[in-house]
Formats: C-alpha cells, sequence, structure tokens
C-alpha cells in the first residue's frame, strides 16, 4: 500500500568531526521518502525553489518515490545549516533559511487522497491538519512528528492535529516537553488521552521504545563505531518504520514491532555517511542483513 | 557453585522525591549479596563497626549468604548519605563517613579461597588485587566495579588488577574515563586490552550492554512508572548477573545473555524501595515473572 509523506525537502549545510559539506539534499520529507521507498511506494509532498535541479531530483527518481506532489515555487529551496559537536551528541544550527518553504500550504495531488498511510513530517500542526483534510476515508496509519517549536508556540493547533492522529513519533524531549512528564510510561498515559493510541520515542544513541495499550517494546540502537553525521537519523527511523508497516499490510503486534527494527535499521544506515548518501545506496539485502543483526544485538532465551 | 563477593556494607542515609529514609542497611557488597542470592550460594567478605546489630544482619541472614568474612571492627560502619534530584537522574553525595572500612584489609576465611566465581566490588585497586591473590586455582568468573576516584587516582593500581579480571561492569562514564574513547565499541577494544574480554556498560535507564569478542548484547531498562530510589541499582544488577552465571554453571553466550537479564531484572526492582527493602521481600517467582516480561519488551521475529 502506498504512503503519503508531507514535509521539507531542503539543502543543507553539515559539519561534524567527520568532515563537512556545503550543499546537500536534505529535509525531513527526503530522508523519510528514501528510507521509506524500500518497502512501498511513497508519494511525497513538499516544495522546492528553481534552484533545485534535475540531478537534484534523482534522488526521488531513483526510488521511484512520486513527486506529483512537490510544488515548484519561485526561491530557493529550504536551506539549513548546522555543526555538530566532538561526539555527535549536540549540534548548532547556523543558519535556518525558509525561504519557498515559508509559504508551504501543501496540496495533495488527487491521486494521493486515498493514502492509507500518512506521516506528516515535522511541520507547523496547522498545515499537518490540513494535509489530513484532504485525505479522503480512514487512514489506517496516520503518524506525525513535531518539535519543541510547535509544541510551545502552537500548542491548540497541536492538540487539535494530534486528535487525528494514530502514531506519535518525538524524541524523549519533546515526549516530556509534550506530557510535563518526566516518567515516559505517565508521559505515554497523557499522551494517549490526546489520540494517538501509539508512541514512539526516539532515543538517539540509546534506541527507541514503543508504547501502547499492550505495553512497551524497546530497541537500542545498532551499535556504530564510526557514525558521521547524525543529520535525518530519526526521519529515516520513520520513513523505515512506516515504509514497513505500509509495505506489510499488517498493524498487529507482531508487525509494529518489526516496523521499529527496520526503522532502527534505516535509521543507522543513515548516519553513517554525510546527507542521505547512505540510503543512495543502500541495498535491500543490507537492511535486511542488518536486522538479523539486530536479532543477534537483542535475543535471548529463558 | 558459590560466589565470593568482596565489598561494603554500609548504613545509608537517602533523600528522594518520594521519601526519606535515615538509616537504612546499604553498601554494593549488601545489593550485590542479596541480589546473587536468589541464584546461587553467596560468600560476603566486607567490615562492620560495632553499630551492626544482629537485626541488620538478618538480611543476609534471611538469604543464607555466609558472613564468615564480615569482620567486626570497633567504630562504625561506613555511612552514606545522598540526596537525589526530582527526576532520580542526579544525585549529590551529602556525607561519606568511611569509618571501619578505613582499615578494610579484606581477609578471605579458608573456606572462600576455592570460589569459582568471584566479584570484587567497588573498592580501592590494590584491596581488589589483594583478594585475587587470596583465591586459590583459577577462577572460572573475576568481575569487577570501579569508579571515577579510581581511575583518577590509582590508575596504575587499577590497571594492575584489570589484568586478573574477565569481566568489567562500569557505568557508561567509567566506561569513557578509563578508556578514553567516548565511542563505547573503540572504548570496549581499549579494555579489553587491559585484561577483560568482556565489557558491561550499565547505563541506567536505558539499561546495559554487553560487550565481547562475539559482539554485542543490549537489554534495556524494564520501564517503571515510579522507581523510588536508584541506591544500589548497580549492584543489584551486577549480584543478579553474577549469580546467574554462578548458579547455571555455564558460560556460553546464552548464559551470559540470560545473566544480563536476569542482572536487569534484580536491578529493577531494587530500585521500586527505599535501600534493598524491595530485595529483602523478593521472590523468585517476582524474578522469573519479570524476566518474561524482558522477553515481550524485547523480543520480534523478522
Amino acid at each position: 500500500m502506498s504512503l503519503l509523506v508531507v514535509g521539507s525537502v531542503a539543502f543543507d549545510a553539515i559539519e561534524s568531526p567527520y568532515g563537512k559539506v556545503d550543499r546537500i539534499i536534505g529535509g525531513a520529507a527526503t530522508y523519510f521518502a528514501v528510507a521509506a521507498s524500500f518497502f512501498t511506494h511513497v508519494n511525497l509532498v513538499g516544495i522546492v525553489g528553481d534552484d533545485f535541479s534535475a540531478t537534484d531530483a534523482t534522488i526521488f527518481k531513483n526510488r521511484k518515490i512520486d513527486t506529483a506532489g512537490l510544488e515548484r515555487a519561485n526561491g530557493k529551496c529550504f536551506f539549513w545549516s548546522g555543526k555538530y559537536s566532538q561526539h555527535l551528541n549536540e549540534r548548532e544550527t547556523l543558519i535556518t533559511e525558509l525561504n519557498v518553504f515559508a509559504d508551504f500550504k501543501p496540496k495533495l495531488p488527487e491521486k494521493f487522497r486515498n493514502s492509507k498511510h500518512v506521516f506528516l513530517a515535522n511541520i507547523a500542526p496547522d498545515l499537518q491538519c490540513d494535509v489530513l483534510r484532504q485525505v479522503k476515508g480512514n487512514p489506517k496509519h496516520v503518524a506525525l512528528d513535531t518539535m519543541n517549536y510547535w509544541i510551545e508556540r502552537t500548542p491548540a493547533e497541536l492538540r487539535e492535529t494530534l486528535k487525528h492522529v494514530d502514531i506519535l513519533m518525538i524524541n524523549d524531549a519533546e515526549t516530556r516537553q509534550l506530557s510535563n512528564e518526566h516518567n515516559l510510561l505517565l508521559a505515554a498515559r497523557h499522551i494517549f488521552k490526546l489520540g494517538p493510541s501509539t508512541l514512539i520515542v526516539k532515543r538517539g544513541e540509546y534506541g527507541a521504545m514503543m508504547v501502547d495499550k499492550r505495553g512497551v517494546f524497546c530497541v537500542p540502537a545498532f551499535p556504530l563505531e564510526e557514525p558521521h553525521d547524525p543529520t535525518g537519523a530519526g526521519d529515516s527511523f520513520a520513513g523505515g518504520f512506516m515504509g514497513y508497516l505500509a509495505g506489510c499490510g499488517s498493524s498487529n503486534d507482531a508487525a509494529l514491532r518489526r516496523a521499529m527494527v527496520y526503522g532502527s535499521v534505516l535509521g543507522s544506515y543513515a548516519v553513517e555517511e554525510f546527507g542521505p548518501e547512505r540510503l543512495r545506496k543502500l541495498k535491500r539485502s543490507e537492511i535486511e542483513s542488518r536486522a538479523r543483526h539486530f536479532l543477534k544485538l537483542t535475543q535471548f532465551r529463558l
């Protein structure tokens, strides 16, 4: 089943202890779409400027991602520049230029409106809500990402949007901020009252945790000796997760657990090289190989 | 097989957002011994003052822990007082009074000298080394805990001791400090050169990670809504781990993985109440029940 993603397509300048790139394609929707494309057909809605070339577009074309919803506007693409600390556990944003993204009003092409799986990447909650109004019928899974900016500045709009969301995928700091609870189980209980029935907490180097009414499932981060660039890891995780769910057509507990693992696999590959470079050349066989490695990493018998 | 532990037996005064106790039995060897006693026979070596009463000793008696190596000296027991922050993730040491512990020279009773499993809790490295000299033959597993104080002040003695250690069980900050490597895989590689062939990194609310030449195994912390007191969690983890290993008599990969799970089970129970109170009343059936819960928390199929 096809999967709709709405979010940013951008150019990034990234500096980490492993190197520096001045202009590489990025944005939440880009990482998500590429990661998800290994499992299912992906429909992308976003906006780019006239600096987005046909060569830039090959990242989507090569992964057969449908860009009928990728609007072209006069001006420049969203641009973000950031620098990571020595151990990659902190980052400083140097430049954020919204450019054409400032006036982004997501418009779903007619053929995208029947999407049964929807991922609302981190954009303004009222835009996320507007996307859901354009989707026909009842999607099977609506997942949403957000950030401190929206939690602080547009809490009412975010709450309204969350009423229509099944799966909330945010990091631990955002979970605590949104729920006003430090303990993640109590936070989940609070969040379930807002709408979502599943909370996925992304914990960076500590992996990810899924909480729903059935209980808790934890998956560690894949141990890497030399992660190069954490940019897009969370969005790649979300892409692997939602891509797997949409592709497998099931949403039982076993499928959700596998989705957590595939999300972790994609997130772990994403950080191996700068920007989405590792995902661009990733092979499905490598995904399966690392998923099996996750078995070795976590499985035991009593 | 019996398990030898050498370390502190103390009185603690603990304050957390959940309450306050002015005098409760504590110390690394206490938590370790009680946790391990659910799996195997435990031989305890430590020192107490004349303020340690017969009632205090029931914690060991009730768990059939052999206290023939628990020396009594004139003076008071080691006393520690600490206060935890609102979310239990930070603690401030208010008082440390070494008392009789200042002159502790571990002496192994003859009947303890054939121990095949040894845990050297966090004491001065030269004392840890001295314990090993008193052990006859080749123990099957020697595990060691240490802390920043010894890493900084007695690095030569610690290095000498580590040559005789199989399993190093420390937290992530200590791992990084000892190895001068931030990345835990690189840190493990460094530590393997010092002697240990297995590194277990205790990561608090994020669980624990075991690295050996076969690879990496991760176990999450058990999600609790209301942990009351983190004191002794790491020592209880170590006790569950070593107790299980000594009790099962195997040291293959499957046994080590189960030991990680039982360690996590004991650590998770330890934090549920103040001091070792929860461990005191713990039942073996509760341990098995939570171990099965760890299966639900982590297991998936591809």
